[in-house]
This record gives C-alpha cells, sequence and structure tokens, in this order.
C-alpha cells in the first residue's frame, strides 16, 4: 500500500528553534519528511515554512493535528494541513481568446496541474467548442443583466460545482469589490503586463507608447484593485524597436499562457503565502 | 590605404522608394554600403534608416553631402552624417558606487567602447583612486553650493573637455530642467528599476515590497522629468521570495552596469532615433 | 486592389556594390521595398540579402526575373524569388506525443504559421483524434514493412499532397539517407538537446547524467547524419540539481514546442541560408 | 555578542527519518536553524542536505561533533562541518586576460565573495599591475622549464600561502593529471564553452563554425580529463547569425566572468555536493 502524503505550510513571526520544533512534531506523531522548504524573511522578521511528508504506520490525523496545535499555540504560527491526495476543485473562467485555455487544458491533459477542472464559464459563447473537445462542461454567463444578476449566475455555478479556486484565463470582465472578496485568494488572473506598470486596459499597447525593450505577463491573486493583488508569478521576454503592436501582442501571448500556468501550479502547491499585501512563494 | 567609413542616419514618413533612393544615392557619389538597418514603423508610419559605408576614389564628403541634401528636401527626411573615425567625447559622472564607472572604464580599455573619455566629474571624492588609476582627470563638484552655482561648475568642466555625452553612470542628483534641456539627448542615466514601474528613489525597496518575481535595470536619455525619459535599453533578473532588500541591490548591480554599456554602445553607434518621446533603435 | 508582395533572397561572394545593384534593379522593374536584412559574413567572405517588396503597376514576373538574372550573372549569385501569397504545403510528422502538434496547429490556427498543412502523418494510431478535431487527414504508416516499404508509403502521401516541406514534430524514426536526401533542406526536426551535445537517444537523460544546469531544444535540417544537420534555432531553460530526469522531460516539452514552431517560422519567411554546413538565418 | 554560525552538509543513501534526525542533533546540542535546504534525488536514491545554524549558549564544537558523529554512523552519512567565520584562501591563476581575474578582484572587494585572496599567479607578466593596484603579490611562474619543475614553483607558492582552493580565471595551461589529483575537488576552471560541447581549443570558434544560435561557459571543477571535470554553473547568451568569430569572444566575456563568480560563490557557500562524477548544487 501506498503511503499517504501530506503537506504542512507554517508561517510566524522568526524565533529560535522552529525548524526542529516542526521536524520534531512530525517525527514524533509517526511522518516522515519527504520534502522541507523554509525561508526567514529578514527584512520583516517572518518565518514561512512548507513541508511535505509521508504518514507512516503509526501517522493518524488526529494524532498530528492535536500535537501540532500545541506547537502552534506556543509559537503562534499559522498553518495549514493538506491531504495531497485531495484535488482542488478549479474552475476556468475566459473570454474569446484561447491561448491559456488550451494551456491549461494541455498541462492538465499532461498531468501537470494537480487537480480537477470541473466547469468551464465565459461570458461569451466562442470558445465553447474547446470545452465539449476536452469533454467539460461550458457555462455562458451573461455581464449585460447587470452586475448583481450577473455575478450571482456566476457565484451560482461556482457553488454547483464546488469550486475552490477560479482561474481567469483572460476573462475581460472586472469582478465587483463584493466578488472579490467573497473569494480573497482564491481568484488567479493573467495579466498581459509586467505589473506594476502597465495596470489597466491595453498593456501592450502602453508599452509600446512608452518604448520599454521588454514586455512581460503577471500571474496575481484578484482584489478589489484592479490588477494590483499579491503577484504570484512573472515572466518577460525581450522584444525589439522593429515590432509593432500586433506583435507585441502575439508575442505576449506565449508569455500569458506561460505565466499562468506556473501561478496555478505554485497555487496548487500550496507554495504561495500571502503577508501584508505581497507573497512569497516558498518553493 | 584603408577606406574611410561613415554612418548615414535618417528618418522620414514612410513612403515608395526610400531605401532605393537613399542606396542609389550613396553608390552614385562613391560610396561602397557594409551594412544596412531599416524599419518601418507601421503603427505610426515612419521609416528609420541606418547605413554605413566606406568612401570609394571618386567620394568626397561635399559631394555626399550635397547630393544627399537634394534627396532629403525631396523625402523630407531628417539625417545625420558621421565619419566613423572620429570619436566622440564622454564625461563619466559619478557618487560613491564603483560598478557601472569600472565596467564603463574596463570596456573601454578593452575597446569595446568606441569613444574617448576625457573626464570624470563626482559630488563626492570617493572614487577618484579609480580615475586615477585609469589615468584620467577626476573633479569635484560641489552640490552644497547651490544648483546654480554647481550646475555651472559642472557646465564649465564639461565645456573645457569638449563633451559631447554625459553618461550618468549611478550619479545621484537630480539636473535641472535647464541642465537637461541645455543637454537634452544627450545625457544617458541608468535608473536601478525596470522604468516606468518604480521611478524615484529607491526602487529595490519599491520592488522588494510590490513582492515583483523580476528586477531589472533601464538606461535612459535623461530629461527635467525624473527617470521618465526616452528607455534605450533594459534588462532583468529574476528574483525569488526568498530574495532580501540587500540581495535585490547586490544582484542588481550587475544588470545596471550592463544595462548602461549597452545604452552607451548604441549610442556610440549612432542607432538610437528619438521620436514622439520614444526611442527606436535600429541595429 | 492589393498589391502583390514577393521576397528576394540573394547569396554570393562579398564585393563592392551589392546592395545598390539589388535594391537599384527591384526599383528600376517597379518594385517598392518593405523591408530588407542582409549581413556580410567576414568570417568567410559571403553576402547573405532577403528583401521582400511589393510590386507596383509597372511591375511584372517575367520583367524582374529577366533583369534580376543578369545582376545576379555579373555578381555570381545564388537566388530565389518567391510570391508571398503562395502558401508552402507542409506536412507534420508525429509518433505518441502531441505537445509540438498542438503548439503547430494551434499557432496555425492563430495565422501565425503562414502555411498549409494538409496532412499529419504518424508511426502510431495515437494522436489521431487531434488531426480529427482539427480536420486535417490522418495517415498511420508502418516502419514494421521494413524501411523501404514504409518510406515508400511515405513519399506516396506526401507527392499525393504535393508537399513541399516536412515537419518532424517528435517523430521517432530515423529517416533513411536516401529519404534524407532527397528532401535536403526541405525536413525540419526538432531535437530534445543543446546540440551539438546529447545526440542521439535519450538527452535529457544524458543531459542528467552529465549534471548540466541548462537544458535546451534544438530544431534543425535533418541530414542523414542523425541530429547533426544544419542548427536553425535553439532555446534552453535552467534546471536546478534537485530536479530529477523527468522533470527535465516535462520542462523540456515548452522549449521543445518554442523552438520547432520558430524554426519553422524562419523556414516560411524565407530567412534561412544554408552554407558550408551552417545556416545563417538573417532576420 | 553576536553568536558563531555554523554549516553542516550531509549526504547519503536516502532513508526515512533523515531530517528529522539532523535537525533533532542540532536542536539538542543547542544550536538554532538559520536555513535549511534539502534534496532527494530520486533517480539514485540519494539525500544531500546543507543546514546553516548559530551555536547557543550550551553549544561547543566537541559536543556538536560528537553527537553527530553518532548519528552520521547510524545512517552512514558523508559529512563536514565549517565554522563560517573561517575564510578559505583561494589562488587566482591567470594568463593574459584580465576580465575574470578584475571581476573576482570587485567582487571580493564589494564584499561579496567570503574569501581571502593572498595571492595571484601567471605564466605571463601581463596583469602584474592589476595585482598591484589592488595590493596583491603577484607570480610568474614559467612553464617553459618543463610541466615537472614548473609545477613544483606552482605547489611551492600554493602551499607557502596556505591556499584551500585553486581557481582558473582564463588560466591557458593544462594541468598535469598529478597535479589535478593532488588538488581534486579545489580547482575551479573556467572553460568559454557550454560543455559537454565545445570542448578543448578555441571553443568559440567550434561554435561558430557548427552555427549554434546560443553560447555559453562552464563553471567546473579541474580533473585529468580536459573540460570533462564535474559542472558545478553554467549560463548563456543568444547569439545571432549576424555575429563574426570576434563577437562570439567579445559576448562571451561576460558571461564567463559571471559564471566563474558564480561557482566559486557556491564552493564558498559549501553548496556543491560531489557525487558519482557530477555535482549537485543544493541552494
Amino acid at each position: 500500500m501506498t503511503q499517504k502524503t501530506y503537506t504542512l505550510t507554517v508561517s510566524c513571526a522568526d524565533q529560535s528553534g522552529l525548524i526542529a520544533a516542526v521536524t520534531g512534531c512530525i517525527a514524533e506523531t509517526g511522518g516522515n519528511i519527504l520534502n522541507l522548504a523554509q525561508h526567514t524573511a529578514v527584512d520583516i522578521g517572518m518565518f514561512f515554512c512548507r513541508v511535505s511528508f509521508a504518514g507512516g504506520d503509526t501517522f493518524s490525523d488526529e494524532g498530528f493535528t492535536a500535537a501540532f496545535s500545541v506547537l502552534a499555540e506556543r509559537f503562534s504560527m499559522d498553518w495549514r494541513f493538506f491531504h495531497n491526495a485531495v484535488k482542488k476543485r478549479v474552475a476556468v473562467l475566459v473570454s474569446k481568446t484561447s491561448h491559456c485555455l488550451y494551456e491549461i487544458l494541455l498541462k492538465h491533459a499532461d498531468d501537470e496541474l494537480d487537480c480537477d477542472i470541473p466547469v468551464i464559464i465565459s461570458n461569451h459563447p466562442d470558445l465553447a467548442h474547446i470545452a465539449t473537445s476536452f469533454h467539460i462542461p461550458f457555462y455562458q454567463v451573461d455581464p449585460k443583466k447587470g452586475k448583481e444578476a450577473y455575478e450571482k449566475d456566476l457565484q451560482d455555478i461556482l457553488r454547483q460545482y464546488d469550486i475552490e479556486l477560479v482561474v481567469l484565463a483572460r476573462y475581460m470582465q472586472v469582478m465587483s469589490a463584493e466578488f472579490c472578496k467573497a473569494w480573497d485568494g482564491k481568484i488567479i488572473n493573467i495579466h498581459h503586463g509586467f505589473l506594476p506598470a502597465f495596470k489597466g486596459a491595453k498593456p501592450y499597447h502602453q508599452a509600446w507608447q512608452k518604448g520599454v525593450k521588454i514586455i512581460g505577463a503577471t500571474g496575481h491573486f484578484a482584489t478589489e484593485d484592479l490588477d494590483q493583488g499579491p503577484i504570484i508569478f512573472q515572466d518577460v521576454i525581450r522584444v525589439n524597436d522593429t515590432c509593432s503592436v500586433d506583435e507585441f501582442i502575439r508575442m505576449g501571448k506565449d508569455v500569458e499562457r506561460r505565466v499562468l500556468v506556473e501561478a496555478v501550479t505554485r497555487y496548487l502547491k500550496h507554495s504561495i503565502f500571502l503577508y501584508q499585501g505581497r507573497t512569497f512563494v516558498i518553493e
């Protein structure tokens, strides 16, 4: 029988003995550590740690949880505990451009995104055929109904499918502050610009006007401040001044799709710590 | 006898027959084209061209200039004509950090920067020994005298050495609007941030607070709007969330020195076209 | 009426007056140059040039061809002349892995590969469904019939569809010397290693054993010497020593698909010059 | 009083409980872990771990060493224990090109290389002035004396200065098998090619002939097999087909100097594990 594996994430103020305490607790409750990544952010005195471990014969959820609660109390830790076999349920929201959706579905088909994708939602009918060819239900929502009614439809679908993470794969609708708060830390958006530069609409046009020599894309958590949520992953590509805006758009697609998948991957691996408005991604 | 070589730069509204006209004029006046780079910016309908050529037996400056003037008039061209053997005279301005100064002097010593560097100027005495070891006069100017008096001192030194290009190699003084206008398109600054993000002071601290995953540096023309002049060259480096601000600063140095040298190189090769507040670098 | 556009490629020993002669001939026969890229390889004294131009009212194929033939004779030029509106017919050959095939089909659907793809051929049935969903005929060939019979089948299909370029998109069969010669300069292969290192089978395993810190992929023309044909495009990705061979394979896929599309794109744009066993890609 | 800090490196066959055992032993002997990096190489079933920690009031070298020896015996660990305050003594060997030497000296002056550099040795007099300007003794050795006599001179100087690491900063002499064995794992060389491609002489010429689109440099341990020792760090730069061999050489310099410093940095941080002819660099 294969052993069950778990991931534990811990963050707290930096203090002596944290790693020994965490690893000791896992060992004492019958867990075998497979991988440990940790970081002390000296600029703010914070400790972040992510441990994956296998449960041995004597390991039990209850036993570990009880033991670790004591430790967490002592060190004032924020902590989360995940069963690796339990897959997150992810909804993908799209509009008219297909490159990010295809990337997610192809990576998922290749077992590179460790989640379930039970539903695809769009404000346009254009990409329904892609959902169909990957055998995933496709729903169309209508923003013209009014923000409130439309977001209620969205919420209903997300609830119906027990969605835990919403991925905006070039979804061209701004979410309300209420929606963002309801899904705080659970919406990942791809912005086609190198944030914090080039927020908002037409970032490639902005970049071309400014004459930048490198363009990029940013995967980030959506918050009520448009394109200002915590950054998860970024990548860039060098452009030269013989490129037109259209070429920026074309070249940018490859960066966008890669960045979105990398951002979602880090979320699914529980590698992202949110603290004071920024992320610490510990891999 | 080695033939003299020249560089011609041309920009104008896009129209039919430009390349044939330019290359034809060079051939008819006895020039042999060595290299031609050209770009039509379709977004704004502009043509940019840079040609280097050798003068044959029948070639003369006056003959070429007379002939090309007629062409330039016909097509409403902006054009400039350079003797490649004539080196630009460049002043380097520094403060306390040495990495950009060293890079410029070492590249110059390795014949990779095709210019003369007759003077180094600073608002601090700290780097005088580097100037000395490279046998270049070092002048200290004193901003505490007041902006006007201090900038007059600066101008006097630049005039005394017949300077044609001012390179700010991590020079920590903001220039007045008057100074920037007097040297319009002739001051190259290195900013230690990926513009247009992170203008102004402490860009690495800004970047760390924001949690960006890539940091960069920007070589640009200085204008009266701080860190907003036309961008010449940029480069970036991936950082991870285990880096402290101090590590950003340390890692950034390598990007800064490289970007500054690349920006100056492009200037010396006459590869930079300035148009409507941005550059078109045609290589 | 939109003007027809053309591409001219020229290579010859370096000599004075080449660019003026080429551009002059185009102008005199009624062509308007849109873009010109040229390079003189000083190490071997060769000139390479690629010009795209629009035909004006007085332009005719026959007129241009006649005029340019005279020029080509005088300068001993190799030259080729293409109508940009005429699309190359490309066959894609695959085996069992889908990432390169998907990339080609998605880029083609996005109008980023300027060719026709009338047929997909495989030595396995696994990817037939992808061909179907993109509405492209899929043929299975059987290497077990023996090299000769199997390659005859292949040739028959390629002939039937008037194929001009064969793209091996992770096609896991070595072609015979006869086949490679028959299609000399017309087969583009993707090798999942950074050539000339790691030729042959299992390049990612070789790379892992060697402990390299960067892995790559190479798009090249197939010749009878396995994985030694002229290189068209390469790209790399940094790996770290915590990666397993399986992770190399997974990470490498993104590099492979990108490199293959870039190599094919350069071919379709007539940017590749073959000379003495290497390419000169002039963009 | 600042606490003393230490680095412990451990490698052994993978088995359950390693991390808990290592961190437990440190905690029990009065150490506080500052940073822990670990990797299990699944392809070969090996565990590598690097821990830095501070010694608390009750910590003693002898106490820790005694306790850890018991653990190491139990798990059949290879282990090494370093006082972080004790700097390695490094000799730099050079020939005629200065870029790698300058890089090392400038990074050292900027406190980015945590070592002492008590001596510079060369087979040519050309770079003596650089040693002088950084106030470091410079010795010239003469390979024309014969391999044996010359390497004895070299050994004498290295011994005189208690050298622990030899850095070949573009040192153009092949070391004998005896010398390489005597300094096994303690000579870092910079090769100006992307190994394992382009071993031996004139790698940039080889790369140009082959028409590669990316060139690189490799920092590696020198062994008796020329340019085949374990790779520590590599980096690359994209080139295009308009570059001459001379431009490869010029562009390559920036890659070489960076790669050499990165390789030496990893050595000084005790991040390099040597196993079965390759390195595992765990950061």
